[in-house]
């Protein structure tokens, strides 16, 4: 692939079907998720048009421009997010991202037994569509609540919250169930407290270093001499929390969005704080993210569509009823309105880059056996699943745009 | 290779020798250089430390991201750039230019006559010596330039100019060098005129979109309404020169290059023009170019040293000694004073990012046939290439630093 080419390609596409979406009354993400669906179709039937991006989705260096997208994405929304708020509203986000994880998780379970023929597999197959159901994907809602002007408000920061913690769950549960797939046995005691200690191993050396290291160095850094440093040490503790993460048994975007949440107003001076800020969203905004969008449209396969059209489409009513009763529900209870519970529901709804995170994960675990015996919707399992996650990640945005517009001219 | 792994170690790694040198009184450069150079010799000596950066010198992802580093750099350079500056300093800039490629490639083919074993190979092999002297690597000379705070200067302006003329005419000369490799025969007068034709058509259509594609974006842009647009649309002209200078036989970063020099404060507002540079800077001297000079440092191999030690000197000394006489000689013709000539002769000598390309070039086109039955000097002909490469890179900055500082007290 010539990188500056597809490059090029992609960043004239999505900002373009950005700018449509946003003179149609929808956020960018839609656009730049239509523009990758969009890419992906004509290089599919038509590879001799872009040459260079056909099997783009499986080309590593594809694959690690779009990390970064998602790295930067995280990080800039642990930097907009506002600790003290996290704080007034972790009771209400907790129950929410209880209920929306465990009623999504049921269903898909539900949903697995019911559809999926009876292998040696249907377990482990209905255990993931729960896993896959139980998610948000949070890089998704940070930029649909930031297109919307709603990241600030009660509900996006516990959408964001609740997201974050239901994403760190479920990529625990999928460890414990690629074991499950991989070594035939469920976990041990001894392993599921291995998992959670690693988990608290993680949040206590993030917070002691975001707590005390960070400061340190933002007073430290002014006795240095080097040219734009500080956002070389912000990258720096954000690689170092991402890799960190990865060792811990988690998804770097943990780490990134911790790193961010720890640089704060009080870390360095607001110049250069406010600097830091409008250069990674620059870069994020204007370069990557749109990018990394795409790339979550490129993966879509409309085979699930013709081949297994009944199971898609209760998979995707699902994905929308689980999360809008689960954490909506749950949201309702914690003394959120009516219409505000509805739209957290929503809010918590997409799928996208977190699902085609955990499905390839399954994939590679070998949950996904197929061939010309298996049954269709096996076949079609993995290419469901991705529908799902890019239809959630387009639907949402356009359903809460509408939702707010209206609340804001309720009397 | 994990990605945030590598970026953490290499990030850390070239920020705190570029610290260092600063504090040593040299510029940050020096430092990232000498980062690079120590990470890859430790990785190479005690692979099980670093595991997953053996082999990153070729890996594609690192080199994708090396070659945005580059990317980045040339299109803040041509961002900095002053076009009303160049043109006042064109003429001098031209006759550096001439003679500072001039000589070197005389040089370069005697050296090539002198010691090389009369093979077949020994004529391309000379021209390709006499080419590897020749050029001037424009990143790092703007990298010296703007650490040393001279970038804005006359004689900052010139070394540049003259860089990038240099640079196109040698990567020019050495795309006739690969076809006479290649097929074995020079190249026609119908070659020659192809390639002329390439590169006016480069520099008239880059000229058409600059002057008036440019501006009109800048004033269209306050109608659209996506976020960051600003940025993209930078890119997307820079991405656009990248590839057209690649489709037209030059190297991207001329491209980059000159969409950055027709992205000036005419084209958009101040408050967006200085926004994308400050971001564009960010970007780049905070977290791509630090790693796109580990990577040169990361070339290095010590075995030219060891096994052609008279070969590897002669060849650095007329490294240096080619440009000081003939682009500091050319200088001082075009009215510097010694001094100043001196510091152009010494400021065009980085040989730098370019060389690896070239060399690499030159490596695939099948002109270093090494074996055991193969001369040493000829086993040995691209190691030393780059150990000159390296050495020029980090010797000219701590030359012209010390330079610098002794004309500024000149009475």
């Amino acid at each position: 692939m010539d990188l500056f080419y597809v490059l090029l390609i992609l960043l004239v596409a999505t900002r373009a079907f950005g700018e449509i979406a946003e003179h149609l009354g929808q956020p960018s993400l839609v656009g730049e998720l239509i523009a990758g669906i969009t890419l992906g179709s004509v290089v599919a039937k038509y590879p001799s048009i872009f040459p260079d991006m056909v099997g783009l989705e499986d080309n590593r260096v594809f694959a690690s421009l779009t990390d970064l997208g998602m790295f930067f994405l995280m990080l800039f929304a642990g930097i907009e997010m506002q600790p003290h708020k996290i704080l007034r509203y972790s009771r209400g986000a907790f129950i929410v991202a209880v209920g929306g994880m465990l009623l999504p998780f049921a269903l898909g379970i539900g949903l697995g037994y019911l559809f999926l023929p009876e292998t040696p597999l249907q377990t482990a197959q209905s255990l993931f569509l729960g896993t896959a159901l139980a998610i948000t994907a949070v890089p998704a809602t940070v930029r649909i609540l930031m297109d919307l002007g709603q990241f600030d408000s009660a509900v996006g920061q516990t959408i964001v919250s609740a997201a974050v913690f239901d994403d760190i769950f479920s990529l625990l549960f999928l460890a414990l169930l690629t074991g499950l797939i991989l070594f035939g046995e469920p976990p041990s005691i001894a392993d599921l407290a291995l998992l959670i200690g690693k988990v608290v191993l993680f949040f206590a050396i993030t917070g002691v270093i975001g707590l005390y290291v960070f400061p340190w160095g933002g007073r430290f850094m002014h006795v240095l001499k080097a040219q734009e440093l500080e956002i070389s040490m912000v990258l720096v503790g954000a690689f170092f929390f991402a890799v960190l993460a990865e060792l811990l048994a988690m998804h770097f975007i943990v780490g990134a969005f911790m790193a961010g949440l720890y640089f704060g107003q009080k870390t360095i001076d607001l110049k250069s704080y406010n600097r830091v800020k409008n250069s990674i969203s620059a870069m994020t905004f204007g370069f990557l993210a749109p990018i990394f969008f795409a790339s979550i449209g490129f993966h879509l396969e409309f085979s699930a569509l013709t081949e297994a059209p009944v199971f898609v489409t209760i998979l995707i009513l699902i994905a929308f009823l689980g999360k809008i009763a689960g954490a909506g529900g749950a949201a309702r209870l914690a003394g959120f309105s009516g219409r505000d519970a509805a739209n957290i529901g929503v809010g918590m709804s997409p799928r996208g880059a977190v699902e085609l995170v955990i499905a390839g994960i399954a994939l590679k675990a070998g949950l996904f056996v197929t061939g010309d015996g298996a049954p269709t919707i096996v076949n079609h399992l993995f290419s469901s699943v991705v529908m799902m996650a890019v239809v959630t990640t387009v639907l949402s945005p356009i359903i809460l745009k509408r939702s707010f517009a209206e609340k804001a001219v309720d009397p």
